[in-house]
């Protein structure tokens, strides 16, 4: 990314990264401390603002309706494996399975990651009201061994479980206040 | 376009213009004779080439299944309005209505182009073989006047009908020969 200034893209080049390439080059990359993907995707706490809030947040600042960020991993209890996803105005609660990402290659598939579907809440468990705002969440699965090979195996370990990469979505479709299912339009950014 | 290397993106960025976007700023770019964008979209005959031959003609080169070019329109009768569209090896019919392409703004929605699908078909009307490779034709509909400020009209006049902004698609879906439907994966290029 060095030397790249998003700001002069072409017209019509758009962030699309494949599931693949968001673990395999940037969720891997900041595991292992690579520096040169800072300009497309910023780390910051996504539970310390309101969902609201992060689009601004973004290095990549377009009409699009979803933005990336690292985020590290916040342990609900200090031994434990379950994460506290709660903001001052809600809650992150998951939905669905988990999805197992994969990366292919000529000697077949390998998994690399898994991808988490999240829904925000207002207010607090179990109580909250629904809203339009998704989140996927990215995590690595490959042992750490195998992220990288410039940086000593420690050092990995330590920092393996500690981030994730997650998208963050204003779901028109549920939510919508315009005529964006009728039109194919994308509807503006509604401040709940 | 210009200092801008398409080698040199960052991973994840791809070339996802809106109908909008290649009307307003590619089209029209190229009909009043900018010169900026050609490093995106290149210009090529595209009735002088197989579609199977075109994805390498593309200046955009990605695993993408769409390619972007203009194409000067060859009129079929020296004052006639149809265009021919016939290759050696088989030609491309129109299917479906042409939609229009609209531009949205403070004041309102504006026409700025048309959209036509065609589907190439090997062999020769009206016992050819459809294929899977598929041509979005753009065009532009805005009165000459108002596409730019800096040319002369009489000579935007002259170049205002002579090109179309296409889109070349593979369509997996449609005959691919892979498992890409079942599996979502993208398919390799089939050469017919």
């Amino acid at each position: 990314m060095a030397g790249v200034s998003l700001g002069s893209m072409p017209v019509g080049f758009r962030f699309r990264p494949t599931d693949e390439e968001l673990i395999n080059h940037y969720l891997k990359g900041k595991i292992s401390g690579r520096k040169d993907n800072d300009g497309v995707i910023p780390e910051i706490d996504v539970c310390k603002f309101e969902p609201w809030d992060l689009p601004e947040k973004s290095a990549i600042k377009t009409g699009d309706q979803e933005w990336f960020f690292f985020s590290p991993r916040n342990r609900k209890y200090p031994n434990g494996q379950r994460s506290n996803r709660a903001t001052v105005a809600g809650y992150w609660k998951a939905t669905g399975k988990d999805r197992n990402i994969k990366s292919r290659s000529v000697s077949g598939e390998n998994l690399i990651g898994m991808k988490r579907t999240l829904v925000f809440h207002r207010g607090r468990a179990p109580k909250g009201e629904k809203t339009g705002w998704i989140m996927h969440e990215y995590r690595v699965t490959n042992s750490p061994e195998k992220i990288i090979d410039k940086v000593k195996v420690d050092q990995v370990c330590e920092q393996f479980d500690l981030y994730f990469l997650v998208s963050i979505v204003f779901n028109c479709l549920s939510l919508c206040l315009c005529d964006a299912v009728e039109t194919g339009r994308t509807c503006d950014l509604i401040t709940f």
